[in-house]
């Protein structure tokens, strides 16, 4: 049975040509990055010759990009560093963010006694920015706003730039989980409109292990792990060699790409919802998913009824790979906070999320199994 | 010019069968193992027998097995839930510890104004574990004790079983860097008189990025990545299934070798000692080395002049790798702070450290391109 992967939100394959360029420091190129001798400076070379290609293609300097070992610790990085190092007693977020938000949000309440507050989420999906606004200017404290440019699980964007300006107006800490668009989408980041962003090369089709966290150079943190002085004292512990060289040529070819791989998925994405309206009565989109939406995501609610109760496990079985929410949250069985915040759990929801080796002929073929299921 | 590579204490070369165990996880099985369908089972099936794996060969329960992106995250874990979590007031280490020790100390310290002792060092370089008893005992505040199993700079070894027995005694909570130690000497944890021992699988010939928490069942700890549920919600993020599989065969390929493995690299250690004691006038041999040491690990004090100071940069234009101490402080250039510790910095200091790869004949090169150069 030919398996069909519809979940690249939760990861994705790895692209060949970034195994090929992870290769050598998996095998001959393996010195330590910190050592002196001229083997070791090879792979310091390529630790650095990666941040400046990242850096590059966020419009960053290469300063303010630090490597780590994925999208949560950078999100627990940031936010650790907001209120310990930068004096942030109010935490501003929603109840769509990713656990690694808003678990490490919940655990830094409890320690330090922070106030929290949820924007409320408006009928399609999206943070109420105006809600924000008067948030972030009624705050007695300084504020972290930490919102996700694109949710995970329904695939809302964010007005990163407009929610930056907000934040800039009260000197607020911006921080955006970029997990999901970093790698699909064009940030630029020399407008300084944002603080931290966060990024893992696994949602590009790069390796796992990996994350990226950018601290703007306009503020100045502390590291969270300590040790060796790897990172520029930022983050201690041996650098993960191959990972750093994978997250920049997984980046590098998603931003050489990005416009053809852009038309391709959403053309995917557009097939898909047309067709289930089509096919399947009674389905439900959720969030915004034909306006401000991720191009890789595709959230459908299907009526709830005995057959498609089982229907995560009913495609699974027919080799077909989609979720329910959240792989992260997918182990609690306890269904998606996010739709839940959305809307009464009517539905069964189950995200498709498309990357650029889907084909319209596997959309066929789950479009058909679908009809034989439901 | 053949690179003759005799820094494997800073990282060894990955072997070609973790390479072989690592690559379908790589390539084909790249699923999330948060997903709940089969695909996804097959990479969480592949976590759990990896920690299966390394749980029975360094007899704990795969319960107490946690995987972290490297023994720095897996040190600063450890004494973060010391100090957080188990009420650790008084730290009790030593001046020849690693910097992921020493450094998260420092800052522990800082913040919860705890009280740190440092234990003094024998003039053979060993923990003075009399001293530590009696710092143990004297102690009006719950005690961590952190002691590296092995020093990474001068291989001493320290009789754990001695200080677990100690911390017993006075209900303190005991840590050990076991990095220098693991895949390289059998660690027994059924016995239960240590609460957290760390590794890292590149120091054995497993990839890099990946790191080994062991936290005994008897004590309860909070993680300190917060997110996703991973690791049995005690540490956040995707996993690096390529990395934990990796970790495993690594070990297990170094557990089922030990002893010819052990022979092996304690005989290039013996024949290198002899031989320098021979040929080079003057040499110094730091810390313990003929006696509790580990084998892999011989570091020479060279005696000063112009030709000396010169000597590890000689050495790499021959393609020798060797180092002046720890990789992970290599880059700071203020010498070694274990060096520093043991007595008046006198000699130039250098680290041989020896694997499974290293030949007689590599040795003999090395003696001749030394007995050049000085």
């Amino acid at each position: 049975m030919n398996r069909i992967y519809l979940d690249n939100a939760a990861t994705t394959p790895l692209d060949a040509r970034v195994m090929e360029a992870m290769l050598p420091y998996l095998t001959t190129h393996f010195g330590n990055p910190s050592s002196i001798y001229s083997f070791g400076r090879e792979t310091r070379l390529a630790v650095e010759n990666a941040r400046k290609t990242v850096a590059g293609i966020v419009k960053a300097s290469p300063g303010e990009i630090f490597f780590t070992s994925g999208g949560t610790e950078s999100d627990n990085m940031a936010l650790v560093a907001a209120v310990e190092d930068l004096g942030c007693r109010h935490i501003i977020t929603s109840a769509v963010e990713h656990h690694a938000v808003l678990h490490t949000v919940e655990h830094l309440q409890k320690k330090y006694s922070l106030t929290v507050s949820y924007v409320p989420i408006t009928i399609n999906g999206h943070i109420d920015l105006d809600q924000l606004a008067l948030l972030v200017a009624g705050s007695s404290e300084r504020v972290l706003v930490s919102l996700m440019h694109a949710n995970n699980e329904i695939g809302n964007l964010l007005d990163i730039e407009r929610v930056g300006a907000i934040c800039q107006e009260h000197n607020a800490i911006f921080h955006s989980d970029t997990v999901q668009t970093l790698g699909h989408y064009r940030l630029d980041l020399s407008k300084k409109w944002i603080h931290f962003a966060t990024g893992a090369s696994h949602k590009f089709h790069g390796p796992k292990g990996v994350g990226l966290l950018y601290v703007s150079d306009s503020i100045a943190i502390r590291p969270m792990l300590h040790g060796g002085g790897q990172e520029r004292n930022m983050r201690a512990g041996t650098e993960n060699i191959y990972g750093i060289v994978g997250f920049a040529k997984a980046l590098e070819l998603a931003d050489q790409q990005l416009e053809q791989d852009t038309a391709h998925i959403l053309s995917l994405k557009l097939y898909m919802a047309e067709a289930l309206q089509k096919r399947v009565p009674g389905v439900i989109f959720n969030g915004d998913w034909d306006g401000q939406s991720l191009y890789t995501v595709l959230n459908v609610s299907f009526p709830r009824n005995e057959k498609t109760e089982m229907l995560l496990m009913a495609l699974d079985m027919q080799g077909i790979c989609v979720s329910g929410g959240s792989a992260c949250s997918s182990g609690a069985d306890l269904g998606s906070h996010v739709i839940r915040a959305l809307r009464p759990a009517t539905g069964v929801p189950i995200r498709f999320s498309f990357s650029k080796y889907n084909t319209r002929e596997q959309l066929d073929h789950v479009l058909r199994t679908l009809e034989t299921l439901i």
